[in-house]
């Protein structure tokens, strides 16, 4: 019997999150599947993934010697460690992955861009349908969701869309559609899955956005992200899940007018 | 004429934030003073601080060849560097400050720490108040305001506690009273502001939440640090700055049964 191969073992990435949903697992997955790295996700199996994010979150989990517990998920698991919470995920994986800096301040000034999406394409998205509780039912909010989505197609969507723009615009850009510093890094992943998300919530909203010709920088970027060979595999593979009641929800009353 | 010192300022730490509001600036402060490291607090100049924080989110703000723009404050401008993202900024400055590990991946089990208690304790209680628009005012929103403070005393601020009190429980924690590792780190300061925000704009739950003692790690932790010398000198300077309009207001009918 040949020796077990613990080095894979421990140097494997797993992913912990809901299935049948891209949510917020869908920013990890994209780090690896441009990277072309494997990783296992756990959300292809529901029989799995259930117990493995209801563990992950139980009152009686309280981590290990290495590792703290974790509040939600997605987490991530590598050899002995085990971390949550999006942007510190992505934070961890993007400069192993080839998609940060290694070195130097500009994993701060990308964190910082990768934040500001997370907070405008997909936490603030997520409020739209869910303004009084998230525990409760969007049936149950629907009057004060209609405002809040009011509020973030009028105001939010343009101001984030307006600030994307700017860092495009900005010299630290440099050459090309990306980001940061004239080449591709995981923000711009990050950008494409919040576009993407958003534009399924509020396609006529996000129409307009592209059509009004103010963020054409935003939307070149999102265009070239879904043309890498890695990513466009991917997107009509079946490891992309299809959108459902999960961040980005489609309910057309949101966006329509009154 | 002497020459001048410009290392010194290349290494100075300046932050910018809006006056007259503790605020998210307030995680910032709290990392500098107890490490008792100096830093020019902008926002105690009403006359530089307003023009500062605007000129930071100016649709012609670009950033520099060093560094993109920011979409809102605080920012903290180190030599050459400007960042943005509250979580982002302590993740630069606690290694530095001798608040975080410089090596391994104890950084990141932080960061998670953080990036949850941020989201718990600063911007849900942020949300409790504006749940609609951030754009309109309070009295705006009051009826919506007073679900969703429903929702987060009764579901939300518990689970958050539970998460906290779960950590502390955990032998990640080590000994001692802190979140990670046995010693304190800028978890445990940003917890502290958390709790003391929160308490500001929930005096009654809070008080429950203490006297339930379901919790009682969190609160020993919240005492802790109120009594570490350097703490407890800034919380009686003048640099301390009340609780106001900002992030934790205080509006009674929020927390009183209907």
């Amino acid at each position: 019997m040949a020796e077990p191969n613990t080095k894979r073992v421990k140097t494997e990435y797993e992913l912990i999150y809901w299935p049948k949903v891209p949510g917020r697992g869908e920013f990890v997955r994209l780090l690896f599947e441009d990277a072309g790295v494997p990783y296992v996700d756990i959300s292809k199996s529901e029989s799995e993934a259930v117990p493995n994010v209801l563990g992950l979150m139980a009152p009686d989990n309280k981590g290990d010697s290495n590792n703290p517990p974790s509040f939600a998920c997605p987490a991530l698991k590598h050899g002995d460690l085990v971390l949550s919470q999006t942007p510190n995920i992505l934070l961890y994986l993007a400069p192993k992955l080839g998609l940060a800096p290694t070195e130097g301040n500009g994993i701060y000034q990308l964190n910082q861009i990768v934040l500001t999406i997370l907070d405008g394409l997909s936490n603030e998205p997520h409020e739209t349908h869910h303004p009084i509780a998230a525990s409760a039912y969007y049936e149950d909010q629907k009057p004060e969701a209609k405002k809040r989505a009011k509020s973030f197609i009028e105001e939010r969507l343009p101001k984030y869309l307006a600030y994307l723009q700017r860092v495009l615009d900005g010299e630290a850009s440099g050459d090309g559609p990306w980001l940061y510093g004239g080449k591709l890094t995981y923000a711009d992943l990050v950008l494409f899955q919040g576009i993407d998300g958003t534009q399924f919530a509020f396609p006529k909203s996000m129409n307009k956005m592209r059509a009004s010709g103010k963020y054409d920088g935003v939307f070149r970027l999102y265009d070239a992200v879904k043309e890498r060979p890695n990513i466009k595999a991917y997107l009509t593979s079946d490891r992309r899940c299809a959108y459902s009641d999960g961040i980005w929800r489609q309910y057309p009353e949101l966006e329509d007018e009154n």
